[in-house]
């Protein structure tokens, strides 16, 4: 597939390369190993790190920045990064009010992250992790659903926390409770890439055919269809994103005072009439803007069928899968609390927010 | 082609009732005939209006807004707003300090504006042109030099001088000496489909083929070649860039105290080393972030290598092609006064700057 690249193996470092370079008011890029970091790092609060493997741009160095991440660990293409990398991030983003982890749901990232934070532990960071588990379409498996756009909401209301003063057990708990509520749906209307595997993309699709319920890394979704019109084809991905009243499942959280995994209960509760939520439409990277507000015409439609009160919107494309073509829809039931997190400044590479 | 849409027809009006209801705080959606509006027109200053054919977003309606633009004009998918369209929106946008109007050097805009401009007039609002023709890659013809990405930066700079209070013959001069210093020329990796032509795309590429100096309507291009390194493809690319050591040609522009067209000449002047520059990597709708930065990166040093001084940067999809996957690079000189106007604030729908 064309793209623009220069050597696969380069791709993850050259696009931080320009990253920092067209931001480096920003960020700041370190080498060996790979991670980025917030230009000012003045400020004490508590950190915030997280990462995982590149080809979700501009999830997560993209958001790297005031009011949202401190360091970003990025991975090759669809890899996890290696516990080297994740403990020097932890180490390099604690100002002495400790760190919040913020780790995607995949077996290689928690693996990664969960032996790092034990690491960074025993050197006496005070240490916090959340893992998102965000894909209602995702099958039951022992890992768990996926992570997916929900995990940018997460940074950015808990970025808002931290930058504000809350201390590593208020943004953890808040962590937490985002984590709970966020539900999201993908669709793919074309496969994509990876740089690395010569020119194979991650599945086929016939002419026609369109993929629910897909993953960002090309994981096999829930069922595959004919392409439909759009106010069709968001209703059917609501039913998948409203089909559970409610979902418990557990999660392991480091406990930063008895320095262990704790594992702990999430509850994402029913979408009851009259809940506040924030809709999001997702792209995945080779969408373009204007069909994603066409997707989030029909979407916010059907919401508002159900009675749910739409207090606060983002429309694009935060937590990508290369040049896939498709999207994702997220609900998060927000409070006013949530509301002012969601509504403080952002001042990152890719995502620039309020005043 | 596989899209989020629901009628080819109803494509243009259902992104824009999407982008009403995702930034009802920003912008306002007119229909009969179809304008955007910025939400609050009470302040009084010099209005900025720019149109065109729809499949170019976020360019014109997402950059409705603060320090930006006051109204948008959408054509159905490339294709010319009417006369009647941009009439009503003239008349919204006038709050009696006069008109700027911004249209990218085509056939169809041209007359369309230039005869909306002319009974505008003859209404007596005090307006101003300018005719954007970036595309350095597009061969001379009657017509002169396609508009492209620079659209956006004329949009951006005078819509802060606008906000500050600049008056009308000096926004419209800044927008004359902001379209004479921009270059830019582009490239695809994909051509891209009209919604309305029935999965017909507007040209083919064979597998591993790019073409070179795309406009961004499917016009063709200076070359084609096959797919080559991005280090190498954006070498290529700048050699047209920085091919002529200075083009002047001529425009027409509203004069409003003679109300007649005005003739005038353009000169951009050649990049000698030394000259500040703002660069630009646009994406063309299809093309993930991470790309735009591997672009960057290339641009840069490429720009750095000429001795070219690099004041301000932008990497995003700003002026597209539907689903396109290609990009533009985009070089404009500037000085004090146009990074000041380049970093104050813009709050719009898919565009935020500044503090």
């Amino acid at each position: 597939m064309e793209r623009f690249i220069n050597e696969p193996e380069a791709f993850a470092r050259e696009y931080l390369e320009g990253l920092e370079q067209a931001h480096s008011e920003v960020v700041e890029l370190r080498r060996d190993p790979l991670i980025v970091l917030r230009r000012d790092r003045s400020k004490k609060k508590v950190a915030l790190v997280s990462g995982g493997g590149s080809g979700h741009e501009p999830l997560h160095a993209g958001f790297v920045g005031e009011g949202m991440l401190d360091v970003a660990v990025p991975g090759e293409v669809f890899t996890s990064p290696t516990p080297i990398q994740i403990q020097v991030a932890l180490r390099e983003a604690d100002r002495g009010d400790g760190v919040l982890v913020i780790v995607k749901n995949y077996a290689g990232d928690i693996m990664n992250f969960e032996m790092s934070v034990e690491m960074a532990a025993a050197d006496g960071i005070a240490l916090r992790s959340v893992a998102v588990d965000d894909d209602f379409a995702s099958g039951e498996s022992d890992q768990g659903r996926r992570g997916v756009a929900g995990t940018m909401l997460v940074e950015k209301i808990c970025g808002a926390a931290a930058e504000r003063g809350d201390d590593l057990d208020a943004v953890a708990e808040l962590a937490h409770r985002v984590a709970a509520g966020c539900r999201s749906v993908g669709v793919a209307l074309s496969p994509c890439t990876p740089p690395a595997l010569g020119g194979k993309s991650v599945f086929q699709l016939a002419p026609g055919e369109i993929e629910l319920g897909i993953g960002i890394h090309g994981e096999r979704g829930h069922h595959r269809s004919l392409w439909k019109p759009t106010d069709v084809l968001v209703a059917e991905m609501c039913e998948l994103l409203f089909s559970e009243a409610s979902y418990v499942r557990t999660t392991r959280d480091w406990d930063r005072v008895s320095s262990t995994w704790e594992d702990r209960e999430r509850t994402t509760s029913p979408l009851d009439a009259g809940t506040n939520v924030l809709l999001m439409v997702n792209g995945m990277g080779g969408t373009p803007n204007s069909e994603l507000y066409v997707v989030y015409r029909s979407f916010r439609k059907l919401c508002e069928a159900r009675d749910l009160k739409i207090r606060r919107t983002l429309v694009g494309s935060y937590v990508t899968s290369l040049e896939m073509r498709g999207c994702s829809l997220t609900v998060l039931p927000v409070d006013d609390e949530l509301c002012t997190l969601l509504d403080a400044p952002a001042r990152t590479a890719d995502y620039v927010h309020g005043r």
